[in-house]
């Protein structure tokens, strides 16, 4: 039995009316992006998440990857189901055909993207972090190095890792130790690595491994760490898996989720690693990459907020407790009462208003790394740089929250591990740390993505809310002028926390970075209010010209509506916490914490 | 190593400065409630907690209850600690002298409680129970059940439980369908109970099971459910426990959380059953003893939150990761960066303020239960019964999140079992569903204790805000003063939502109850900041007179301005959502969610 469809008419709503599915695929290189592909994608991909991955998804979590001897067993008909992938062809989908992709939109790739990981998060691990360790190849890597691993790594047939944290060193990636030796064409790593995904696993005939480390005489901190390549068996000259690295894997952690998926301890004893890129430039390429990654990582706060409301859902269609408050009469499904309304309905608005806002974000991605015009590209670059932050940060705080609504619709049996809403929130709490965690997100768009350049790309995202703001006045529909009306309260909301930032960045950093955390909520918010505003204007077109299926379009605009009375009314809060919180925030002096 | 000490600062501060226990130990019965008294009580229970039950609450999370052929053994070390907790008179504290109680407010009852719960939460759940077993025999049972069970469970040798929930009823007790037969002096009970907490074990002598079930020509509904005492072993004349009786644990569950807490699901079949109180009677039973368990799993979340905090402020002190955003140099404690002392004012503060309130509650429901005077008595119970509620939703969603937050500062580090950080988000996890969810919560508070009386209470309740604001109004402090003007701006967001519920609870129920949790919150927000506000005045006289801890009064000082900033200024934004917010919940028709 499926427990997860995937939300087509969503998705192709979103494709089509919101993030611009025609206009990517005029760009140059995607022109086999055309309607017809794309569907036969969907409902490819849809399948394939439905039939394969979501099968495995509890008994998955239930049984774990297992270590023994340093080698990991990934959970009954994984590593099948790995072979369908790459079989399927799913592995190649984004990447460009030089290497064998099938060169798609990231925009389509994200749709997809989403399905795998709805339907099993443990598992689209795996491809996640072969994407970031494609993408160090290919930003970086010499000719031999794609030559020898991108065609693998691509095909899905070698899988990668990410080999940044140590134990010392997590979100300050300048502590890391782990050294490179020069060898000759090579180095010789030696250190350890912690919380690498997929770092040892028995689903592909060898493992890529990416590694930050220090040559002999590298400066301190983080202009002193380089990249390499390190893989698992050493590539014969035939392009096989020969001899084994001195890459081990000592350990697999004991996680509070994503159970399926092995989190290794990896100890590297003088093995061979090649150089990505030059000496000392590691962290910049890292960098590069971490914008698809933490992309990535906030689309599995949709991907989970989507199965987790998908389950609460059918409980609360199914679940007979309680009468109607209205009608009294006989016991009806939980569905009927306003309060488990109002959960689904959060869970149902959220998931959709992150869903459009990843998909948009997408869209410019694709936009700049294709389109010819400078101006167009340096634009929709500066969109993104803005906005990953927040699709990461935002998207996954929310994919918690949605998870444990998720648990809070089923009461009482939302708490026992058989009912399945518990693993979505035990999966989901990870996604908030990994890949940089919300504050890390938080920082990194008040300081670099606003102060640094003094507010710039914010402001001109305002002034788009701005434009919106006049279209919506056209509407003549009430709700859309109540989501208009909490929208632009929104917008002067983020703009007071702008500027509060811009006057503080500089002269009391402490106090600019306090709120840091609260104003990424905002900007959330702002953000998935502007697209479920737009989504509702669409719907309001299609009502009045009676076309496609009525009672979606006009479920878009209540849940619009329900998202601006819901949410965006947090907003003036918010910006309060953000200008005028920051003084408490480090009021309390460190030695005054529990005084006993 | 112990993970947890008791908060005893600032209970004591909470207990004297805002809950009034020199008050309290005024009442008749309680003269043996001194100062002296009351300190070597916390003393002793500190102790218990932090080196008894608190280094039982890891191994017991990993190894859990195990259910074998109908017997329960609990993890490790739990059958000896409850040998301690017995022997060391804990189970006697709140209860009666007539039946070998101590005698002792509720109010140090409380802050006994909150430190057993904060040690071990899943150990604290017998002795909680079974208080409410002790409960329902006080209020309802004959002299002569009285006589057989209350010595021996006030004593903790026999324990008990409650046995409401069976698989088609849950939230709604009306569709209970165990059947209790007529047999001479007793009733044989049949049917299935499930969620039943310490339904078997190995810690005690006896259980005492108190079962919700229909006698053959009982009405429908929730008028037609009778209690009855069902003992695992049938006393034998002589007291001592005797034959077994048909009340069997068929399995336990397996859940998200609090391991070593068994979760049985009981099978009951012509159990001998001892009718308590009057036939038909047995929800209005439940209704009073409700309170007091409500109350508890409130206190849960406070304790959970407390432990949470100090896990992840030793944490926040002892790792080392980036630079002083403002003097740079060495790596520092992260403790130093914003966004985490953010994270630990949260917890502080929140924690903080959720105890104040549970204790001022518990205070009132020592003034009702012992006072002479009538008026005064009326008065404290018709808050406790207002707030109950409050402390029973808001503390328990604070803890969760609290204990979300205890995750997120430990970076990676949290999401790994071992830390012990993620044991307490799955602990408290379960506390806002069982006891009734923070729906039904919402809902008692809207319907039964403001609705029905016409806002009476709360109304009440808001003229003592505003004599408080004239208290505040005094105080030269600009931090106070702060928290003055958003507790003014909490005080009108509730007034305003309570006329918003008064006006709708009649003709569109739908309404009122819509935004209940969002109410709820906005009550707990700003009955915290009250009690943040009374400490910040009360300490900032003892900065004035310079007397006591002066570093811990600033930090109240600045701990309440922090909550103003960050909680309160939720306010207007939870009574828009509550006012406007109610017409879009019931929007979308049932059958346009996940239109596919």
């Amino acid at each position: 039995m499926s427990q997860y469809a995937a939300p087509l008419k969503d998705m192709r709503f979103v494709l089509n009316e919101l993030a611009g599915l025609g206009e990517v695929a005029k760009l140059p290189g995607f022109e086999d992006a055309t309607p017809e592909t794309v569907d036969a994608i969907l409902e490819e991909a849809s399948k394939f998440a439905s039939e394969v991955l979501d099968p495995l998804n509890y008994s998955g979590d239930q049984e774990g990857s297992v270590w023994k001897e340093g080698k990991v067993t990934t959970p009954k008909g994984f590593k099948e189901a790995y072979k369908q992938y790459t079989d399927g062809g799913w592995a190649a989908l984004p990447f460009d055909a030089a290497h064998g992709g099938q060169g798609l939109p990231k925009l389509v790739a994200t749709a997809v993207e989403e399905m795998l990981t709805s339907a099993n998060m443990s598992f689209s691990l795996c491809p996640l972090l072969t994407q970031g360790a494609i993408h160090a190849l290919e930003l970086a890597g010499t000719d031999a190095l794609k030559h020898t691993y991108l065609e693998k790594m691509v095909a899905g047939r070698w899988t990668g890792t990410m080999n940044l944290t140590e134990p010392q060193a997590g979100s300050d990636l300048a502590l890391v130790k782990t050294r490179a030796k020069p060898a000759g064409d090579h180095y010789l790593i030696s250190g350890q690595k912690i919380f690498i995904t997929y770092g040892e696993h028995d689903m592909s005939e060898n493992i890529v491994h990416l590694v930050l480390a220090r040559t002999p005489d590298a400066p301190e901190g983080v202009k002193g760490i380089s990249l390499f390549v390190v893989p698992k068996f050493l590539p014969k000259a035939d392009g096989t898996p020969g001899e084994r690295n001195g890459a081990k894997c000592a350990s697999i952690e004991h996680k509070l989720g994503i159970h399926a998926s092995p989190t290794a301890v990896m100890v590297f004893e003088d093995a061979k690693g090649y150089l990505v890129g030059e000496v000392n430039k590691g962290l910049s390429y890292m960098f590069v990459m971490m914008n698809a990654a933490r992309f990535s990582v906030g689309l599995e706060g949709v991907s989970i907020a989507e199965r987790a409301f998908q389950r609460a859902l059918a409980y609360a269609k199914e679940r007979l407790q309680g009468k109607d408050l209205v009608q009294g009469g006989k016991t009806v499904p939980i569905i009927r009462h306003p309060d488990v309304r109002r959960m689904l309905m959060l869970m149902k608005s959220q998931t959709e208003a992150a869903r459009a806002l990843a998909y948009v974000v997408a869209s410019s991605m694709d936009v700049f790394t294709k389109t010819k015009n400078k101006d167009e590209a340096k634009q929709h670059q500066a969109f993104v740089d803005l906005m990953i932050p927040v699709v990461k940060g935002w998207s996954t705080e929310t994919g918690i929250e949605v998870a444990s609504l998720g648990v809070q619709v089923h009461g009482g049996m939302g708490f026992i591990e058989e009912t399945g809403a518990a693993q979505h929130l035990r999966d989901a709490r990870i996604t908030t740390i990994y890949e940089g965690t919300t504050g890390i997100q938080a920082a990194d768009l008040v300081g670099r993505k606003i102060a640094r350049e003094g507010g710039a790309t914010v402001k001109g995202w305002l002034s788009v809310l701005k434009g919106f703001d006049a279209e919506l006045a056209k509407s003549k529909n009430p709700d859309i002028q109540v989501l208009r009306q909490r929208l632009a309260a929104g917008a002067q909301a983020v703009s007071e926390s702008v500027d509060f930032i811009l006057a503080t960045a500089g002269k009391d950093p402490n106090a600019a970075f306090a709120g840091a955390v609260p104003f990424l909520r905002l900007m959330g918010i702002v953000a998935g209010g502007w697209q479920l505003g737009r989504a509702a204007l669409v719907s309001e077109k299609k009502l009045a010209d009676k076309t496609g299926d009525q009672n979606f379009y006009s479920a878009k605009i209540s849940t619009a509506r329900f998202f601006a009375d819901h949410l965006l009314s947090q907003a003036s809060g918010l910006s309060a916490t953000v200008v005028q919180g920051a003084a408490s925030v480090m009021a309390v002096p460190d030695d005054q914490f529990l005084a006993a």
